[in-house]
């Protein structure tokens, strides 16, 4: 008889190349962006969208989001894939810039980028992340029968 | 007619005062951890359990998330309620110390708590994260109905 896939793979944790990476990234939509002010760090979740590596998010104007401009930040995206039975994690590191106002075709295309913040209010700001590094894991998880994928990705 | 209510509160953003925060971290098992060693910031996501206000989690010797011992760190849950139709999220920032080999009574119950991460691999370190500050905001989705709480934690 032949061993469960799940259980063979129980003790991988698979680093991905960059196009997996891309690949995840583009499958979701909320992600979390870390950056530091001062002596805190700050970490917010967004809905974004990309341009290839390029994350995109809206946020508003005079909140702790639009200082992460011109900053080094961070950007995770995780999730469960039901149909692997495997759990993931992207991160992106880099630098985020305000494309709110840029005329150059670049900024541009980023401000076409389907965004929908699904927390209300107006979200005129629309901040750009350029990575440098772009890493990734995933793994099968023993426990993905019995809790439905509900531990990495509740 | 009435307005349906998640209209009603489509511009609403609630924060959260610190006994609801505390409700949603006691409500989740997965959260994002980031720290910043030297000029980099690190955002990981662990499974997670909660005495009071203090997170704890469980890492394997060596990697990266060890190094978070010590350190200021920022800690974010967020999620979907269907039943309120409400997303949430909540921060703790504060202090990560590593209470894997403590003998107090403190250490000792932390390490009792049911931390299960659904990542591979064996994880002794344990990490409990004490907050100085905890915040929380939450609102009803406009898209809710239509992306069945798809956006906000997909």
């Amino acid at each position: 008889m032949k061993t469960h896939p799940v259980a063979e793979h129980t003790d991988m944790l698979e680093a991905l190349d960059e196009h997996s990476c891309l690949e995840y990234l583009h499958s979701a939509n909320l992600g979390r962006v870390a950056f530091v002010t001062g002596d805190d760090i700050d970490v917010f979740p967004v809905n974004y969208a990309c341009d290839g590596a390029i994350v995109v998010y809206r946020t508003a104007a005079g909140t702790r989001l639009e200082r992460a401009p011109r900053d080094h930040v961070a950007f995770e995206v995780d999730g469960w894939d039901p149909r692997e039975l495997m759990g993931w994690s992207v991160v992106l590191k880099g630098v985020a810039l305000d494309v709110t106002g840029g005329n150059d075709p670049f900024s541009k295309a980023l401000r076409e980028r389907n965004v929908v913040p699904l927390a209300p209010g107006k979200r005129e700001r629309w901040i750009a992340i350029y990575p440098a590094v772009i890493t990734g894991r995933r793994f099968r998880s023993k426990d993905a029968g019995s809790q439905g994928g509900e531990g990495f990705r509740p």
